[in-house]
């Protein structure tokens, strides 16, 4: 092998807009590079209190229990599923698109009695519909994911939270897309667990996986009976590192992605939550004119669609993955393909953090535009002047 | 919080003598700031194949399931038993440690039917007692600890392979603190699951688990009735994103990461391994002749020493803590606390990877006799000169 070694990496230069991870702001990739010290090192026992801090800020909630789990998002979703149900445990999970759908199977692995209910591609669940399902099945936990990440679609979650809690539920929302792009109200809204990742909206390369727990929530799990099926991921042991005086040893966390975050963190808050939403869909209306004008239609309800994840279909005659490597390849852009049965039918345009920018949709929609002339389309024109109108009338 | 918000992480300046992490090559911080591409882009996985082709090196093995679990070396751990076991399923594991014990709860909450092995803390298993373990129980999987981080034993692995398969077995083996300042001979002593971690002697930031499995141990997962209990770590999904030409999406791998692991395992391969094993052992023996300068004695019989963990006897009347902390404040220099009932009783020095250097000894050494001589011991004048001798000298 030493005769053969890889040569030292050089990525080449992206931009990342598709479903995530999105482009890192140089801030955190510096602060990455940053030199590494022990896992309780006075000097990380107090980075780890910061992010905890602007964490809470992000989420919107006062909640001690609220820290970075050592892995990516689907590790967070399963850590707020394996902590909070013990086998018997009854709940109701919505599926309306591959998240869903991976959050139904994760509690039927950890032994839940599971009612799904469904809903197709790109659509959302009606309030009552939730409450039927509550009502039928009085679930321990409803699943709901906020932002489906394969299909573009929210999920308002305020008033499903008051019928959970009515019914004396607990709320578990995958907020992996939206937290740092729109409002992830945890207290005001009443979320019980929340699990989010660090490569959307928060622009910071993917590993940690941000979650909180209601005080709601911790009660349920001290009321366990049973061991958490998963150790790496038992929140009984990894809250005396994390919150607990004690910082007993669990695992080695992981310094250098939490490095990360807490920068990413800081320039979310620099930037402030409220004007970082607005930037988010602004340059989603942007979007939108230029797709408009170039004739192509979104996946999703209007009223139900991600500013940081839009899902649209490919026009007729367009090859879908051709269009993706020429992006790709001469412009450096890369979109997501669909998912499930949205494969091939859609693209998903990601303006996430800080991919969410102007000279990216203006760029993006330059660059479609040739791909789809180039494949014999004639509706490119202007696509790149509606999107700077857009900038500049909203 | 904008008004409050924290200042830029600046950490200190540390040298990481302890447990792990390491410190982290320079090389292998300026790989982690390299910008973030997309988990399916061509580059990456580009990477991620050579990732692969380099573990395989280290681990020694043409295994083809050998990757980087997303998680530290807990979840490796996690990741071999949860796909390995399903519920009833034999086993039999080594208590000897921390990682022991805890490799132990693992395959209790995974639903093994456990026979545990026991040993004081800083002793290692005669083959005999695995063989008649074995014979006992019959079990599916034999797990042990090759390198006990928490104790400073090595436990001889070949042997007792041997005996595992005549009896129809798998071996799964612990090689966090190993693998890269050890030989970890897969294919050569039949070990058929192992998992590692990257902060150890591959001197990369915490985060990714290397693990590899024998075609045999394949076949075990192959022949499974059960879903894994780990929607995260179930390896029948991870495999087709890591090995298959599918490349299917399973969750989003730790891009910046994997670029750690990358020029880490680059720098292992440009030394080579066996130069690698080698400095680790004649650094271990150049501190090991300091210490004894110092009086200070080890808490590990000689013949079963880990060269990269020295777990010594705290001396009589000196205060533990203290000298920790004075080592740290003084020094920048971190070393371990005793895990378990060696809590209080012992020191780990850690010599892994990068931290593995004469440099390092003689500073350690030096500071150590001060922090020593201050707590009134008169024994440190000599030992930095014996140190230094035994780096001439062997």
């Amino acid at each position: 092998m030493s005769d053969s070694l890889p040569q030292p990496l050089a990525p080449p230069s992206r931009i990342l807009m598709g479903p995530g991870p999105s482009d890192t702001h140089p801030r955190v990739l510096s602060a990455l590079g940053a030199p590494t010290v022990g896992h309780l090192d006075p000097f990380f026992l107090k980075t780890m209190n910061e992010v905890q801090a602007m964490l809470r800020e992000l989420f919107q909630t006062k909640n001690e229990m609220t820290l970075a789990v050592s892995g990516t998002g689907s590790a967070g979703m399963e850590t707020c599923v394996v902590n909070l149900i013990e086998p018997g445990d009854k709940v109701v999970v919505g599926v309306n698109g591959v998240f869903g759908g991976r959050m139904k199977d994760v509690f039927e692995r950890a032994g839940a009695d599971v009612l799904a209910i469904e809903r197709p591609f790109g659509e959302v669940f009606s309030a009552d519909e939730v409450a039927a399902a509550v009502q039928q099945h009085s679930p321990k936990v409803v699943g709901l994911v906020h932002a489906e990440t394969s299909t573009g679609a929210l999920q308002p979650l305020e008033e499903i939270a008051k019928i959970v809690h009515d019914a004396g539920g607990l709320l578990l929302a995958d907020c992996v897309t939206s937290l740092g792009g729109l409002p992830v109200k945890v207290d005001e809204w009443g979320l019980d667990a929340v699990y989010s990742g660090t490569q959307k909206c928060l622009s910071c390369p993917p590993g940690l996986a941000p979650v909180t727990f209601s005080p709601k929530a911790v009660a349920a799990m001290d009321a366990r009976t049973t061991k958490v099926a998963s150790w790496y991921l038992d929140m009984s042991m990894v809250r005396n590192y994390w919150t607990d005086s004690s910082r007993a040893y669990h695992h080695t966390a992981p310094i250098n992605m939490n490095y990360g975050l807490h920068e990413a963190l800081r320039l979310a808050l620099e930037e402030g939550l409220e004007e970082r939403f607005a930037r988010h869909r602004h340059n989603h209306l942007a979007l939108r004119a230029g797709l408009e004008a170039l004739g192509i239609e979104y996946a999703v309800e209007e009223a139900n669609r991600l500013p940081m994840l839009n899902a649209v279909k490919i026009p007729d005659g367009i090859d879908d993955a051709g269009v993706r490597s020429q992006l790709l390849n001469e412009f450096g852009i890369e979109i997501g393909a669909g998912l499930g049965p949205m494969k091939g039918k859609t693209w998903r345009i990601g303006l996430m953090g800080d991919s969410s920018s102007a000279r990216n949709v203006l760029l993006f929609l330059a660059a479609l535009g040739k791909c789809l002339a180039d494949q014999g389309s004639a509706t490119q024109s202007g696509a790149g002047v509606a999107a700077a109108n857009a900038f500049y009338s909203n």
